[in-house]
């Protein structure tokens, strides 16, 4: 199975593709797509809804899974954001691809085991469980990771509880 | 030229599209999307691109006016607002359509004179300019044919000041 960590972002928006096989999760692509501030922003959106495209054919996700928008001290920042998730939900649902919302602290708790854990703890947590070399970079693809990290776990105690 | 005038919203979204031809403009096609608001935000907001694309195609606008999204009391009904008006602008902007956002006090000054005016004058000034039997229906409906307006008369000032 494949999932596809969002953190969405019209300035710079966070991916990472995991592949979970036989108990195992081991990331297939990780980046970040940014777009010019410069740019109108229907400009920027389409840019990033062809990035998203580009990806979602590449890696083929059953499920992506993305960080849910909350409202933040800067109210502009948080529309480009909802916005930008928005493209992303629409493209991926529209396309018959499970898409999963959750709150940063679902994330940090799936990841790091609390919901207060700051952003070392969590890309260091990212780190172990990918089995990477050295710590994500930059930030917003080690908090992709960690959306992906997230619902993989939460769909391995689904199974569990059903077994 | 065909302008799509759209009013961007989850539950209910306004569309209007207008043909200018000869200094006369009408409405060819004027009604409201809507999404059943028990669906998961992401399949709704697939629903909705669904929607979009098939009246884009139908109606191959060069335009696409937009009401830009603003920060209203319900945080929660201006998020999904902005999530919506992303998909509209990405998918339009996309298939190189150009994208135009007006502020409703823009749209306001625009088709009633100014941007106090309140919905009924708008609307009667939309009956009125689009020479429609009955005042335009529902209120979404009403809100997208004034953008579309807007940007009607936005253009014609700005071919004016050109000669």
């Amino acid at each position: 199975m494949f999932v596809l960590g969002v953190d969405p972002g019209l300035s710079r928006c966070g991916y990472c593709c995991v592949r979970v096989s036989h108990g195992q999760t081991e990331a297939v692509a990780l980046g970040v797509i940014t777009t010019p501030p410069g740019d109108p922003v229907p400009v920027r959106l389409a840019e990033l809804l062809g990035e998203m495209r580009a990806l979602i054919d590449e890696c083929r996700p059953e499920v992506v899974a993305i960080e849910r928008v909350l409202f933040q001290t800067n109210v502009r920042t948080a529309m480009s954001v909802g916005q930008a998730s928005g493209v992303i939900m629409a493209e991926a649902a529209h396309r018959g691809i499970d898409v999963v919302e959750y709150s940063p602290n679902q994330v940090k708790e799936a990841v790091a085991g609390y919901g207060a854990a700051d952003k070392a703890q969590v890309t260091r947590m990212v780190q172990t469980l990918l089995r990477l070399a050295r710590p994500p970079r930059p930030a917003d693809a080690a908090d992709a990771a960690a959306i992906a990290l997230c619902h993989v776990a939460q769909s391995s105690a689904l199974v569990g509880a059903r077994r």
